[in-house]
């Protein structure tokens, strides 16, 4: 197995219009990897362009964030649409990024799904394969491992990238627990939750039971979200035990 | 003075989910370039991937056709957004087609805005600027000549090309009148429109009057609606003049 | 068992903008019973001004046609919302209806929930009380008899019509199959289902089983929908029958 | 000349989905009058439900505060409707939130445009025409005074209610500066500004003019925005002496 060093993922530009969402100014010198809505669950136009050259200006590698369509509930809502409509939905906003990426001449790094789209694909694999269906071959794709979103990942010919998760909580089938809206956690429990993953790929789910992650010869990436509370404390939190961690295996 | 030949371009995929635009598929054969509906003011991203698949199963070239954010409106009615807006919305819905038009391979051939976007761009050179601001460099774009689209399209550095109009009336002042609603046309009036604008390049405005349209050394394209009333009829009467023209010129 | 007269039941107003859905003007002149469209799967503000003027002028009684707030899917994407969000956008649809019915001086005379929100009412009992959760106490409500639409609609305090369907096939479990794309009917057929339907209380299914309607002390109307190809053909067939059963049995 | 005692006004409800606005709950134990956002610019049938509910529960009377429907621009974006369209809007958006008052059994006090379309009414008679058309004859409705806000609201039978404000500057023609953006205020030019409104009926327009504000025998409401920055501080200072001018004056 090769190692892999630690990296940190979060989304961005989440924001609607004068709607604001995390603070992303505050979160982007301690990240590697943003992931940038690209209007269907948020994220509009000029909030694009302005996320964009702010991550461009700390360095962050840009990937798309494309998730369902509808900002009313933020992309967390299911719906129920056909293999082809998931598909052109993909192409579209990972289009409409690449439309800013070419203007600052910065490469798309990588495609995330949200919220929900990320948790259909987790649990459907028709979901999955229409959802990367819309992805460029080749192109690095960030998921759940053991899940049929790494499945139709390889089906595609994409790069997986196993995510774990900083602020996110898990059943005892390693499948994540995503709340509409979010509760808070203690600093405490946001390293013990990193350090577990990173360190032994195991999981402690909500019901107590310890669960092994799947682990594979998968770069690895830790997601943090920018809409929780105390996402900068949770960020600052995970860029310790990360640090700490590269440092000890030498990464 | 170069002579170029009469060509033709028709806006494509302008529905929206179930509900459908104009006769598209009937249109394809008799056309040459179609601008196609960004999402924004019609087209949503499933109609953009069959659209796009259309067109080139029918070697029709291709262009991004973007309007403002206002389906409901259908792109008709003016909304005062700011410069920053005007451009990062164009970059948003041409990168949205490019990314369509990636996987199958063809080339974005031009840039045409939609509805009232254009009539504030004939109208408002800071709208003008703004928007063709969001077009990629040395990219071919269709507008008004005479006005304020051809000054900021040659300030920005684009391949402007000069339209005519097959059913678009035309004030006295050269501007263009744009119904919400479009109304029906006579095949005479048509053929009778299309041939004063491409032999004489001149126009007789609904006023009476006979207009000088400003000829340069442009490429022209003549442009009808799949939404108006009895549009096949019009692109055929359209076609036929235009067939003549080249013939007539050896073009 | 109380005798009901036999009645018709049309969707009016699902157009969008400039977008049309149904020949609205020649459909009210057969019909009893028109259910508007509220903004959210189709119908605009202005839409909803005209057709409640139509409506009235044609003496056809007005109902509230709330869907799910999916214009692009028109109502036809099955959404998970929260039983909460159910009642409030039932709520604000009904409302928003009731606005144009005081300005005209005329009363709701029922609700029917549009596509695919109907459906999931008709299987899912939490989504039917949340549903009817937002309707006024004592109201008209069209479903689906002998399904939780029903059960819900008891448990509500609301007044209960039994749909049957002038141009949507049932499933042998007694369920209708809402197509995203309708597909045209022989008018022999459409007449041969309504009558089976109006006289014997019963229904072919797609598979061949002849299925009993569940027939209680409910007044009956019949729907037909006008995005239907061939809808008025449709509706003049149904309303030969409904008339002959009225007839027949002296209502 | 009638004395009229003072009142605050503020927008609330203002978010959409998950996105918050303002602190609605702490300003509500200091305000008198809510203006609920109806969805159009903000505002969404859940978040209306809820306050509703919570204005109820502090004794706060409620208007409508309809926009234009333009949830990206929050309502600041000018768009050329129809007079028709915006009668329509209107009627929508009241009626939606009568919806949620019936079943709450209170009241709709009065109707407060919001945003861009207010400041469209104010310059533009045949706007406030068509606006005003909109809302129930004999309903109060809150506007700029000496404007045709106020004009169109007398020839419609309405209730006229002059506003002042917290936290808006003037011209020195008396119109209002709605920035899409909002910046902040010190308390002390708070509570000058209103107390130069309350006390003097004049007010200090940002070129230094101090212009008188056309003063009837109208009521007086003084507006304050949830979306101001430090706008419980802004809420504080308006009660502070607008609660003094009452005991004053005896009101």
């Amino acid at each position: 197995m090769v190692m892999h060093k630690g990296l940190i993922n979060v989304d961005m530009g989440e924001g609607y219009g004068n709607f604001i969402c995390g603070p992303d100014k505050e979160l982007l010198p301690m990240i590697d990897h943003a992931n940038v809505a690209c209007g269907f669950h948020a994220g509009d136009p000029l909030i694009m362009a302005e996320t964009v050259a702010l991550c461009k200006e700390h360095n962050v590698k840009i990937g798309a964030h494309p998730g369902l369509p509808d900002v009313q509930g933020f992309g967390r809502r299911e719906m129920k649409l056909s293999p082809e409509e998931h598909t052109a939905n993909i192409v579209y906003q990972v289009g409409a990024l690449q439309g800013f990426l070419s203007r600052e001449g910065v490469e798309l790094h990588h495609v995330k799904p949200h919220g929900i789209l990320y948790g259909m694909m987790v649990r459907d694999i028709e979901v999955a394969r229409a959802v990367w269906a819309g992805v460029p071959k080749g192109m690095s794709v960030f998921g759940l491992p053991g899940t049929h979103m790494e499945t139709a990942a390889k089906e595609a010919g994409l790069d997986f990238w196993a995510e774990y998760f900083g602020d996110v909580k898990y059943r005892a089938d390693g499948t994540l627990i995503v709340d509409r809206k979010k509760k808070p956690w203690q600093m405490e429990d946001v390293k013990a939750h990193v350090k577990q993953q990173l360190y032994d790929s195991k999981v402690t789910a909500v019901t107590g039971e310890v669960v092994d992650l799947p682990i594979k010869d998968y770069p690895i990436t830790i997601c943090c979200h920018s809409d929780s509370p105390g996402c900068i404390e949770i960020v600052k939190a995970t860029r310790e035990i990360v640090d700490e961690y590269n440092k000890a295996k030498g990464l």
